[in-house]
């Protein structure tokens, strides 16, 4: 019996783990001590100095008051989110329509929480976020994968086709997609919308840099279906400070407040956030330079006799590989960390500062296919 | 159709809603503006200026880093707490024996997605803490209540006794008890331990207040069983921070790694709460001052005609009352936010200062009964 162990020979089989978990890895990539780290698809701007700043300034101004809980509907944190919302995507959102968690991960476990579940399902395009059939798992979600085109873009009829047919409970559509890159157009996603039974949630984070508008202009069309997803680590270049949000009708944030752990986001999450807000426009200031990088380094692949997926992100999936786990170990020998997603013949890296990117392509000349 | 809806006009009647959430409301005490607030158990002591310099300086030295993601397993921080908690209980952990999340609502929720789920089961013994149910019902993990003696004590041979014969998956021990306030002396524990087929969770969120030693003694007689939870929400002044964080077999800490969401705790938190760690003994110091404005309201509350529940933590529950709402309500009229925890004829005070309590016991003599 377990007793007998000592406490520190006690292993995974010892526990009443449940069954579907036994025998798993926790998720992530690795997080190796490289010099360019081009694998999670972080902004490779560090924060300005004003922002630094200012961050450091609202976190002194709440620190006085960390012995009490903090504002449990981060009602202030929520006005400037819906306030960069509608500004930067022309869609007027208000303070109810909006909430936020620690990431968007938090954000979409609240919504799986609310609209999915033992009995319910979850319905996604792969190759896609592999976070979202993880949660899913995590809430005991059916996960239904579902296909997209040899070249990753998405077929709308067939997307709509198979949504009417399994009548998921809850629709992924990640635009642009991770880690292919492609955005999906507002009446392509309108179709999938039309077909769906239940919730659609529109991953965006990283509509900031992606030409397409936001989904957040159907909300008007379907309130009681369409969830905006954002997050504040990728444009915003606030990874470290895990705050990811949504756009919905009121009535959804409503739904969500009865799943979500109380006092969920602390006072200095709420603090740094808003500061990080009102440095968005320097922030975002990145997202041109990013975007034109993106464009040279598919550019200089191609070149290199690569196959870049064209992407609307910052990052590039590209092949072809004949291995691609050899092919990345390759990169990590040559101090470039970027990422094996899993998929065929292909590996994704994420747009860096250009001597990054630099970096990457003439490690790229090297690597075996 | 819920198309026809505008967007301001959807109510959670037309949501996909569980069946389980209609009707339900978010979990949370009244958040109100009153000049005495006693309703939530933090510590009345701010954060002393040391400590406010210290984190805004930690916050300040990783801020020029927020771009990039966290240390996924926050390695420094469970480093940090594993001596707290060593040198505290005198029970020698280590790192890999130590788990932290944005509270101890978090950590409960991580172990019940582990351990617990559909077809599982949690029970605990009531009135305990009312998270526990319903991040139970959360994680779909069905609850079943055992009772407390009519005193609120834990009649620990009867315990043990419904423990074996319904056989949860998890048993949820809280000490001391929150909102009744006794706590369970470790040969009692030992006897639901024995019993219990599954994980055994010993919440000691006010452990620090309490004159009982640490559940800690006892894991490494049940390393497969026993996890103790803690939060540095209580005697640490650091509700605002939303740490909380947990002692158990390294075995146990790798189950929860499979379950977490990946980079759950922030940058700022993992800087913040270490910073804090540091002035332990400072702000520490406030737990023997609590303790004796504890006794002395209690003392007093006896004084006035009340029934106090003797208490091993920062608050009192006392009785009798005819009509517990209205007495609350009577309380905020005078600027006293107490809690009603919905125990029959009981209503719960926070210990605060010296000048709350007095301005509470003031209160305490208008309130009808």
């Amino acid at each position: 019996m377990t007793e007998e162990h000592a406490v520190d020979e006690v292993t995974l089989d010892d526990l009443p783990l449940r069954d579907d978990l036994r025998g798993r890895s926790p998720y992530g990539a690795p997080q190796l001590d490289v010099p360019v780290r081009l694998n999670t698809n972080e902004n490779p701007y560090p924060p300005p100095p004003e922002l630094v700043d200012d961050v450091t300034e609202a976190v002194r101004a709440v620190a006085t008051e960390l012995h009490r809980y903090p504002d449990r509907d981060a009602v202030a944190l929520r006005d400037d989110l819906a306030a960069y919302l509608s500004s930067s995507t022309g869609v007027e959102v208000g303070r109810r329509q909006v909430w936020a968690a620690n990431g968007s991960n938090e954000v979409l476990q609240q919504i799986l929480q609310a609209f999915g579940g033992p009995g319910r399902s979850a319905l996604g395009f792969e190759p896609s976020y592999s976070m979202h059939p993880i949660i899913s798992a995590g809430t005991r979600t059916e996960w239904l994968p579902a296909p997209r085109r040899d070249d990753f873009t998405l077929d709308a009829a067939e997307a709509a086709r198979i949504v009417a047919e399994r009548r998921p409970d809850i629709v992924f559509v990640t635009s642009p997609n991770n880690p292919t890159g492609g955005s999906i157009p507002l009446p392509e996603l309108e179709a999938v919308l039309e077909a769906a039974p239940g919730i659609v949630v529109v991953d965006e984070a990283y509509a900031e840099f992606s030409s397409q508008p936001s989904a957040l202009h159907l909300l008007d069309r379907y309130p009681a279906k369409l969830i905006v997803s954002r997050t504040m680590s990728k444009a915003f270049a606030f990874a470290g400070g895990r705050l990811g949000y949504l756009a919905a009708s009121a009535a959804v944030v409503d739904a969500l407040q009865l799943v979500r752990l109380p006092y969920h986001l602390s006072l200095l999450t709420q603090a740094a956030a808003r500061a990080a807000l009102r440095h968005a426009d320097a922030t975002l200031a990145s997202v041109a330079k990013l975007a034109a990088e993106r464009d040279r380094v598919a550019d200089a692949l191609q070149g290199l006799g690569f196959r870049p997926v064209p992407s609307d992100a910052n990052f590039i999936l590209f092949g072809r590989f004949a291995n691609p786990g050899a092919s990345w170990k390759s990169y990590v020998e040559q101090g470039v960390l970027i990422r094996d997603t899993g998929i065929e013949g292909h590996l994704r890296v994420t747009v860096g500062t250009p001597e990054e990117n630099d970096a990457f392509l003439e490690a790229s000349k090297e690597v075996g296919r």
